[in-house]
């Protein structure tokens, strides 16, 4: 049984700082559904978070977008072995079920879709001192025991979809709400780009919990969805909304510092912190912007010719060694009358948005839902990979110079490659479809894999130590050793379930 | 503790009919927060359910949409005299809070309406053989002991709204699935009139459940969002959706027996069967709809010029005695500049569809969210509010002679007036804002009321012998004596909570 929790009617709150004692901050009955459980047996012991990172502060970890965190030898042997497991989350569907809930009404293509938006997990896990992190569109966030997948605590503080990443900062876990929804007088204001996405389509914002216990500590609330992740530096969030406005709060407190109307409409892009700025993409008044972490002024503005309308919104630009890199699904003008996309790969000096290089990989359909696959740099060398025609590509992260192409085997209806790659040991780890791939980071060669059943979204390979972390679309977090999967050769047999 | 349920991957659901044993129907992990909870020892004995009604059939009752159930001389004590109880639900707020969560950052207005949207109960409940039923947007569904308000079961076989109104019938209740959202590429399927709202958001469509257990037996899925509730005659349910598709399925096995592409999109206008004749609205391509049951082609289909968008498909027909009435916010031209409406009443033949009479009511602003009042016919009379003007009117149900109008005192900022109301030994219940009202139904005069807090949807007070069954936005379910109502003058201090 989860250790008794406060009655909502008297949740008194009271911490340091400007949190007031209040009655209740949010909806929800105490011994209701909804209602937060915390196992505090499940807690990892000292021990058992030597290794792990400490913090969690952008989506996939870092601006860099590269989940790797090789442990020393003081590390637990469990650690660096890996360890095993899997856990239901509250809309799991079985990983023995091939085709996604729904697939006959809606077929394929959009019921992948809509399970990663609604009942999934649309990004990956979040590692920190011994716990993983994950939060879903099921509506609730979980905290589990690195090492024996129990679950620490569990708890939806809103109604809403919670589609990102968890971040991890000092005492706090750092979660946002917002799901891809219109109402009907937004898409009343869309033709005159006017539209907020989320605006009374349930709750919006960012919410604060204990990272031990799961207490909800405040949360800010949005007008428009917070469907991306944000990105803390210096004791202040960013974050991107679906009304095109950029927001820094104080990580502590939650009070607003600034906020910047840029206008047009954020979908998935989330914000990265480098050198004082902030990168992050908007669409439907489409531009990557680099802001004044202070004051949240414009330092540059860059867009991509033919993105498709969410095109540019959707990807999350990669930050590393003054370079920023970005891309987009574009429309390719009069293609025999079918709509034919592809990805452009765009890289820009950091500082002053000069462009560097463009690439445009190849041609295919539209992709369902989220377009573009989220670049992750590693040395100098950054990898992308698309759902257009299912591919990944490395490139010289300064001369843009193609390094090596993979092309996904069995990308499945809705397209693979959107999440970032691992960079580990010489090897590239990309989760995509219902499998693991492992490549060698510096040809590109197939050198492993592993299929794990479900799908994965725009979920990337968190690695401590010799154990990878994951969550999909099916609603299942799980941890699998690396040396399961780098062990043996891919067979032909091997691909197929 | 609920009783013991099967392991998701296990859930044999073998039963009479095409029903196949199914592995699992739905997404969902069996000890997680959505799954099913059943407490046997709360069913209602049989004497409990003496006086109840023993099915379901429409939003509000019947096609009158009038649900006054008065009992004999044998029905218990309890019900006669009347019972006080609350319960609240997964996402309940505190009934002390007059303000709506949310309402710092969206205002009251749109406050309210996400709260009923997503938190609350947008209907009322529904009432059967000792138990009370509600369906609510925070995605449960529960059936509570009419005499206790215990929990008898609760589940979440779907990860969306459910709007509606419980139909009971055999051995099933019906929830139908559905939220206002559009997704991205639906906004701009709109302008060419094309949008299916609810299209790759969540999952839409019609889940049965076993009545005394709740356990799904089956569902049939839709593209569009199904936020009405349904109809049942004849063995055969109609629905109508958010692409415009109205369906008739087999109201036991959930096969598909005619779909009509009505065009448009279906907001909250919930069927009313009536001689063979189903009667629906639908908006965006404004028409009342009258369709054979036996085939689904249209008998006739009539519009109200000026109607707002989702004016004509919000409300929900009322039919009895040869007619049909309907209503619909509309939009008044040139009015000093400011957006000002109008509700405009309007009586058909229900056979032939030729108009009877129309009435315009009071002019006003637009009201957020819902638009319109829902009609309530009593003998020779129809009832009908708005939140334009914040009244109810009666109307003589054959020539529309208005009989008297009510101005509903402190009615909020997203106006008042959306329920229908219920009939009852001369007088007319009212649920509105946080009040209860009592008036007389000949005269239109107040003649008592209670303050209940929270706030009332589009809810009707169900009565029950000596007890009125009631839902609201704050996500509570309750039972109040009729007698507390009634039994003392309103004074001017009553009217504060």
């Amino acid at each position: 049984m989860p250790d008794i929790l406060p009655r909502f009617m008297g949740v008194a709150a009271l911490l340091a700082g400007p949190l007031v004692a209040t009655a209740t901050l949010v909806p929800g009955s105490q011994h209701g559904p909804y209602a937060r459980v915390f196992y505090a047996r499940n807690l990892p012991s000292p021990a058992a978070q030597v290794g792990f990172p400490h913090a969690w502060t952008h989506a996939y970890g870092n601006a860099r977008h590269d989940s790797a965190y090789p442990v020393g030898s003081s590390a637990p042997t469990w650690l660096k072995s890996g360890v095993t497991w899997r856990y239901a989350e509250a809309r799991a569907w079985p990983l023995s079920r091939h085709k996604p809930f729904g697939a006959k009404v809606y077929g394929d293509r959009l019921a992948l879709a809509t399970m990663t938006q609604f009942y999934g997990n649309a990004l990956g896990v979040s590692a920190a001192d011994g716990i993983i992190y994950a939060e879903s569109d099921d509506e609730f966030a979980y905290a589990l025991n690195a090492r024996t997948g129990r679950l620490i605590w569990r708890t939806s503080p809103v109604g809403n979809t919670l589609m990102g990443d968890p971040l991890v900062f000092g005492h706090v876990v750092y979660l946002t709400a917002g799901n891809v929804g219109f109402n009907f007088s937004n898409v009343q204001r869309y033709s005159q780009k006017t539209a907020a996405r989320g605006a009374g389509v349930s709750y919006n914002g960012v919410y604060a919990l204990d990272r031990t216990t799961g207490k909800l500590l405040w949360h800010f609330g949005t007008m428009g969805a917070t469907m991306p992740t944000p990105a803390i530096a210096d004791n202040r969030l960013f974050i991107d909304t679906g009304s095109g406005d950029i927001y820094a709060i104080n990580a502590q407190t939650g009070h607003q510092i600034w906020v910047k109307r840029a206008g047009g409409i954020a979908n998935m892009s989330d914000p990265a912190i480098y050198h004082g700025h902030v990168y992050v993409a908007l669409s439907v008044v489409p531009y990557l912007y680099c802001l004044s972490a202070e004051n949240g002024h414009i330092v540059w503005k860059a867009s991509i010719r033919r993105a498709t309308k969410t095109g540019l919104g959707d990807v999350s630009p990669a930050v590393a060694h003054g370079v920023a890199v970005m891309d987009a699904v574009a429309v390719v003008p009069s293609h025999g009358g079918r709509t034919t996309m592809t990805t452009i790969v765009r890289a820009y000096n950091a500082e002053d948005g000069r462009v560097l290089w463009t690439h445009t990989m190849g041609l295919g359909p539209k992709p369902p839902a989220f377009k573009g696959g989220v670049p992750m740099i590693h040395g100098n060398a950054v990898y992308v990979g698309t759902p257009v025609d299912n591919i990944y590509q490395a490139y010289d992260l300064h001369s843009g110079k193609v390094l090596w192409t993979w092309h996904i085997p069995k990308a499945g209806a809705a397209g693979a490659g959107r999440g970032p790659a691992t960079y580990s040991h010489g090897k590239l780890f990309i989760s995509t479809g219902p499998r693991l791939f492992v490549l060698n980071a510096h040809t590109g060669r197939l050198i492993g894999q592993k299929y794990l059943g479900g799908r994965f979204g725009i979920v990337n390979p968190v690695i401590v130590g010799g154990t990878i972390y994951l969550d999909n679309s099916w609603d299942w977090i799980m941890a699998v050793p690396v040396s399961t999967v780098v062990a043996h050769k891919p067979t032909h047999r091997q691909l197929s379930p």
